[in-house]
């Protein structure tokens, strides 16, 4: 009854804490989670009227396929069917790639630090993950490029880039994707995507039909507003979505979190409009950062990673007794917090708090 | 960009044709899909309710440990909480074991034959699948363990067995275990456990603290009614959880089936009720069954395997062009409709039907 012996050492992810644990642990009546950016707006008033109305079809298999999902997305994007693929939040379609494409001993490059998921899923599999650090917070595709070898399989470029919320510009990515090799595949997550509005930026779903090793990923968790719903896709050549395919679970999304999709997809204005609220958190929050004397990345999803200067450990547990909870303990980055864009209200909680919190550790130290 | 060599040629899961395509392909108004064993009766009301409270938090990512929903199915179970984990369906219980303990070349014994997706991801993850054929449509306990080698790691036991519906008695079930080395993990797969009515029939989880090499499946979408939620859970020692866990993603079941996973555990009324309606529909089906002259395997689930004489695939056809579908396509079964217990009227459409499709079969023969 031996496990794989790679699986047994794995770090267990460490998900935000849910807010009631916070209030029971803490005794306090109000909370902030500025942890696992979530949309503070939540998702479109239509997607409540389309899960009612499913309710009565609660005991009845979803369609595996997705297939009026899918068709509504294709037409979006521009793409075809045969090009999506939906998972369990796109959480699932990184365990699938992996699960498809990785034999032990395949090497795969990332940055240090990324998306945790990534390395997770390749220490399962028995890959080999390269950790090339981040220059100033962005992926550095020239040191990436250069730590490719035959034995490479996938280079996973996460796009606004999650903790640091810096991008790769569209340039950049083009002339990446000009010298990776056809052997290897290209993972681009761009899970925070919706919320750029920096002209820079690429749309990874038009290099599609130039590179036929690209995925992209997205997800319905972040501006869509349905992470409750886990409900994610990747979009690719239909080569490799046929690949991913075959390790899939018949039924891996729900019916409610389809019909959720389908409706949020239909509701574009309220996308535009959380883009728009969003960049005008990142702005009011980068002002008080700057009148706090405290450097950040330059922010593009619905977060910012902020230098505090200070235990970012202790700093988030200072927050945390004063109701708001926010990321800390990023390894290469030990004095950063990582904090989610939420409504003025909350930012305005935030900075409050997060100007005690300096002044007590000032205090202390 | 090649994937595992293994995964390239897996056949692609089948399930049972929507009622939506159905309609649509054959003009029909009307069709009754008794082909994948959901409940008829739909989930218990008190579902709908739990799941509208939820709507306000479908932002947020669920409790990645389904804390509450664990605490309470583990008290109604009589284990710890460190014995249960909980999956997008049971399908993704099994995943996560193959992925979790399989290296290439281990062995794995199953019934021929049995649920299709313990051997699609013993394929996946290069294990060797073993299927030891069923004697009078019931797991061959004895030709199971003689199967067994020093490279064995899992053996899988579906009670009752889809698709044959029937059952391994406790007193087989307790030898078998007590036969079985330690090194040779048992999966009882218990998906329709809540339907027996049968005294010698086990309960897998009472078994729990005598074999600590066992794990037992079982799932919400079938008397609970919540397939279009796809929620499951795993129940087995706290070592092999942590080793379950360790391959699982962090958010993998959505906020929406934990709430309503919790209201349908509430209610045990209601499985009462749709285990006493399942049991009269078995009864009447039976009975038809007898009047026709047709063969059947006991049935213990909410689903019978009828033998009608002639080729399935043609009688599931014409079933399929009355507004009936059901399952055919067993390999070793080429004369065996699967069918799902309905209601009444369900059950009465279905037998009519079914007696059409006979006479046609045998005017055209």
């Amino acid at each position: 009854m031996n496990p794989k012996p790679n699986i047994v050492n794995l770090p267990v992810y460490k998900p935000g804490k849910p807010i009631e644990e916070v209030k029971r642990e803490l005794g306090l009546s109000e909370v902030i989670k500025l942890a696992s950016n979530e949309n503070p707006y939540g998702s479109a008033p239509s997607v409540r009227a389309a899960i009612i109305a499913e309710l009565d079809n609660l005991s009845l298999y979803p369609d595996g396929s997705a297939t009026e999902l899918t068709s509504k997305l294709a037409s979006q994007l521009g793409v075809t069917n045969d090009n999506i693929i939906f998972g369990c939040g796109s959480d699932e379609i990184i365990a699938l790639i992996t699960r498809a494409f990785f034999l032990p001993g395949d090497e795969t490059i990332m940055a240090d630090q990324t998306f945790s998921v990534y390395k997770s899923n390749a220490d399962i599999e028995g890959a080999i993950t390269i950790e090339v650090p981040l220059a100033h917070g962005t992926h550095d595709l020239d040191a990436m490029l250069a730590r490719i070898t035959d034995r490479t399989k996938i280079i996973w470029i996460c796009n606004p880039n999650n903790p640091t919320g810096t991008i790769v510009p569209e340039e950049a990515l083009i002339t990446f994707l000009n010298a990776v090799p056809s052997h290897v595949m290209v993972v681009l997550d761009e899970a925070y995507c919706e919320y750029v509005t920096d002209l820079s930026y690429s749309d990874g779903i038009k290099l599609l039909e130039h590179y036929p090793n690209l995925v992209v990923l997205r997800t319905f968790s972040k501006i869509y507003g349905l992470a409750a719903l886990r409900i994610g896709y990747g979009v690719a050549s239909p080569q490799i979505i046929t690949l991913i395919n075959q390790v899939r679970e018949p039924f891996n999304t729900t019916r409610i979190s389809q019909v959720a999709a389908l409706a949020a997809l239909d509701d574009q204005e309220y996308v535009q409009e959380c883009r728009r609220l969003n960049s005008a958190g990142i702005i009011q929050l980068q002002g008080e950062f700057e009148r706090l004397g405290l450097e950040y990345f330059p922010a593009h999803g619905n977060f910012i990673m902020v230098d505090v200067r200070k235990s970012a450990i202790e700093v988030f547990d200072s927050l945390l007794r004063k109701g708001i909870i926010v990321r800390a303990g990023h390894r290469i980055y030990p004095t950063f917090i990582r904090v989610t864009v939420g409504s003025v209200e909350q930012n305005n909680a935030f900075v409050t708090a997060l100007e005690q919190a300096l002044t007590e550790q000032k205090v202390r130290a």
